[in-house]
């Protein structure tokens, strides 16, 4: 059965975008997943099409109504993960990403910065989720970065070059150091071992690679990393 | 002076993309920014437009030859920031984000997965950023991101509203809940504090809430918030 992404947004004209091209959207024509869009202007009441007010309490910014953001989620709820994109949210992390591509499909609700009324997302039982620590000007670009790393896991979508790339991030190391052609290029030099042909130099000198690059930039996944609950379930 | 993105990429087809419609789309259209796209494959030298060889050390996918990225580096360089986005580099912050708006503009190369030839990374000095733990297909969204992220801060693009919520983000605290009209829905009533109308209770729910929601979803950033040392700047 296809994987069905069904997004909504005050932007309908933001999507597919990027995900209309290259891997994703190969796979969008081929069938792999499918995605449709709803506006949420489209579940105003008014002849305005009002979708917001102004926060209760006071202070900048709109809020998205719970009445019309409930009725647009109605039109698309299936029991799909219901993911609210919202700088309030947990961070995505892979993990997330491989538990939505193992389930039917997704409904993602593009938030604005000033918010979506509570209610709504509580009554709904959406997860609010993050894609990092800084502030876009709308959930739209969120959803585009879920659904890329989500499409790029589904069966038959990534050739094993990619996959393998999955996997060594999983490991909760960063990437080690690549090199190609040409060995020589304005003075420097590819590093000897890995011209060396030793299959085990080679896997020995890009896991202390990867260890030094992981401790240096990622501190957080470092300690992670080394600590003894990993070594155990690593182990195990 | 107009703030200037210069985007390299193998996919230009996906730029502006989003970044051509909302505040974003607005802001390109009045030149509060510029965005122009190179595509790495103009800078191979071959017939077949070769841009990328297999990685030295064996293993599974194609790496950019530092030639061929140099070239289309050079192309634009001129001082400003240069990034490469990468699962393997620092996370975006939104200190990074005001650094890059406080610049004349950036220079945003897009990796592959597998990687670019580490040594054009080192002899061009690139920051290597990611946006986030998830790995995605290519760099092109996490420049989007970035791009989105770093826009909405350049003078003249966003209302105060926006202002606000920066402010608020930036304190270190995730945002409080929302609310709008109407005061019921669905047997749900906004919280009795928020129409009290008493300004000083209104803020100290708020501030409860921020607290509360930070400390459950962002361990780390609550962390960050509670230590001693923030309580010293923040007091300064």
């Amino acid at each position: 059965m296809t994987w069905r992404a069904s997004v909504l947004t005050l932007f309908p004209a933001m999507f597919p975008g990027p995900l209309g091209l290259s891997l994703a959207g190969r796979a969008l024509e081929t069938g792999a997943w499918s995605l449709d869009v709803g506006n949420i202007r489209d579940f105003a009441a008014d002849r305005h099409r009002t979708v917001d007010d102004t926060p209760f309490g006071g202070g900048a910014g709109m809020v998205l109504r719970p009445d019309i953001v409930d009725a647009a989620v109605a039109s698309v709820d299936d029991g799909r993960p219901l993911v609210c994109l919202t700088p309030r949210g947990r961070r995505l992390a892979q993990a997330d990403v491989r538990r939505f591509a193992a389930a039917p499909g997704v409904v993602l609700l593009c938030g604005r910065y000033e918010g979506i009324d509570q209610r709504v997302i509580d009554a709904r039982f959406m997860e609010e989720i993050s894609i990092g620590d800084y502030v876009l000007s709308g959930g739209e670009l969120a959803a585009l970065v879920l659904l890329d790393a989500t499409v790029r896991l589904l069966p038959g979508v990534m050739g094993s070059a990619d996959s393998a790339a999955e996997e060594s991030f999983s490991a909760g190391l960063l990437e080690y150091p690549q090199y190609t052609r040409p060995a020589e290029w304005q003075g420097r030099r590819v590093p000897e071992v890995l011209l060396s042909g030793h299959h085990g130099a080679v896997a020995a000198w890009r896991q202390a690679e990867a260890e030094r690059i992981t401790r240096e930039r990622r501190p957080d996944l470092w300690a992670a990393f080394a600590s003894p609950e990993h070594a155990a379930s690593a182990a195990s």
